[in-house]
């Protein structure tokens, strides 16, 4: 490797949420530090990070100490503002790189990303005005879904189209915000793919995962994935390709919709992912020690898996099992609010292929 | 469970090495914080700790204000001063209970608890003076090893006795430390138990690995060990009997010879043990986080093993791998001292028995 960090280093992580969380502890297996960045009070990864800096994005001088204080710096979310991007990326690396994330920020930029690569998306139209919306409506037809080009996640930001004559009450919804329209996909089965890349080219994927969401949020991701061996190969290429295209360094989640004709990509996300949480009970190396490795320019490690995993989140006030043969992850957060990611188990059986 | 502690409490560690560090991680996992207790500065624990104490075990404002702030106390070594836990366990429980750390505190009372459980234990003699010296190793015979009763580990305090006319060389060497000597045991093999016994009663035992030392510091745990079904029955057994007679809460390493004639206990340490570092990628539940579950008063986990495991330590300036297919795990410590674990790689493959 050019530059890999030695043992006694620190990673600059921005965010201080359960993936925050776990990236720290993955960090801390190797000997390496973490000092996290977080605007709210007592963050989830806090109780496990060397350091943490509580300021706002927008807070130069603490962004600067920040920086100063670290090796290399990245996320675990991706809505961070670009003034607070400029200004750490003149002090210390960043990765994965900037357009890794501006390209995944925005669902339309991300889409012609995609389609350039050759790969396959749902129908989409950019929308900034009504107008936009009842002609991409006119040529996508419904059921459809308009989203925020922007800040959206877990199924927030997001209207269901069924009809054309819902366009004025759907647009008004999203307040302006930039959108884009796509349309509905049916599809056999959502799967997604843990990618890896390290500084020098390599890229390990796990297994594919497939995953199950309840009321717009991960519910479950089994492993192995009910795929043809055909499927799994195309799943596992692409998401090579889109992360070769990016010169990408970390571990990204691609989302792909299986249907009839193929796969579909549903989005990427720049970060370690909750539909892979299931490979801290399934793999050797885990997605969060994976991404670790690859920022900090270490070889990416065995990312084989030696068991079938079911991963459940837990969400608000869920009950989780305290009993045997599961791998229970708590987060750390004091309440549980509903909707709110509050922890997840993995219960593994002996792999079955 | 009685009073299972709901995630959010805090768990107190004494001392602040590597397995305080582990045991943090652990914590971690199931949303539980850590307070670490611990005279020197920057301990490899405190980089993942919610809190650290920096302070003597002489302290007793200290020790008070960390006693208040947690809910449970346990320890990762076994040599804390007696008035540091009278002072302790006025405030707050501590796990393993006080009978288990005094058995294990002294070599002497150790192998008397042992004899007295039926387990067969290498012959020995308590040495407080010459006299008593070569009278034992007229009986005992040589090679014997002079032991001091307390304070030793990694093959530290301890004298080989080759001839009778070593004795007065070797009881200087103690320098008036109340000791034990003990015959030599010619072994096949050395293994060790990792066991762990909850608030319940409930006993769980890991697979025993295979144990080989350099210089007196372990060097390879591999698991499976080779044993009979018939001795590893008995060493589970024989384990489960020491947990259960001490009333123990947390988790034991139980040090075994295998031998033509049986099974003999070696010793026993009331903690995690270097020994059970193999579970943390072989199980679903590795010793740590059992340790916790234990201590924290939680049903224990499933601690079946999944995969075959070599682990190595990693002493001194060892070289460690960054590569692949190999868990690595560093403590995060300065300075590599000769002699001083840094750290330790665990290589996993399919299980095979």
């Amino acid at each position: 490797m050019t530059n890999p960090l030695p043992p006694g280093s620190t990673i600059g992580i921005l965010g201080g949420g359960q993936l925050g969380r776990m990236l720290s502890v993955a960090a801390a297996r190797l000997g390496l530090k973490t000092h996290i960045f977080e605007p709210g009070a007592n963050p989830p990864a806090g109780q496990v990070a060397d350091r943490v800096t509580t300021a706002g994005y927008d807070d130069l001088t603490a962004l600067s100490a920040f920086a100063q204080s670290v090796d290399v710096i990245t996320y675990e979310f991706e809505n961070i503002p670009t003034e607070a991007l400029d200004h750490l990326e003149a002090l210390r690396p960043i990765h994965p790189n900037r357009k890794a994330l501006a390209t995944s920020q925005d669902r339309c930029v991300e889409k012609q990303f995609l389609q350039g690569l050759g790969l396959n998306v749902a129908p989409f139209a950019q929308i900034d005005t009504l107008d936009d919306l009842t002609a991409a409506l006119a040529t996508i037809g419904t059921p459809a879904i308009l989203k925020t080009r922007r800040f959206g996640y877990d199924g927030k930001g997001q209207v269901k189209i069924d009809d054309i004559a819902e366009a004025k009450t759907a647009f008004a919804a999203l307040n302006g915000a930039p959108a884009v329209l796509e349309g509905f996909v049916t599809f056999e089965r959502e799967v997604s793919v843990i990618a890896a890349r390290n500084q020098n080219g390599e890229v390990s994927c796990y297994d594919p995962g497939e995953n199950v969401h309840l009321s717009g949020i991960l519910h479950t991701t089994t492993v192995p994935a009910q795929l043809t061996l055909a499927q799994q190969t195309d799943a596992v290429i692409l998401a090579g390709r889109i992360l070769n295209t990016l010169d990408y360094v970390g571990v990204m989640g691609v989302e792909l919709f299986v249907t009839a004709t193929g796969l579909i990509v549903n989005e990427i996300a720049p970060r370690v992912h909750n539909s892979g949480h299931w490979t801290q009970n399934g793999c050797l190396i885990d997605q969060f020690e994976q991404h670790i490795r690859a920022v900090a320019g270490w070889p990416l490690g065995d990312g084989q898996r030696h068991s079938d995993v079911v991963m459940t989140n837990l969400i608000g006030d869920d009950a989780y099992s305290k009993g045997a043969n599961i791998g229970l992850h708590l987060y750390g957060k004091d309440i549980a609010k509903p909707g709110r990611k509050m922890g997840h188990e993995n219960r593994i059986s002996p792999i079955s292929k």
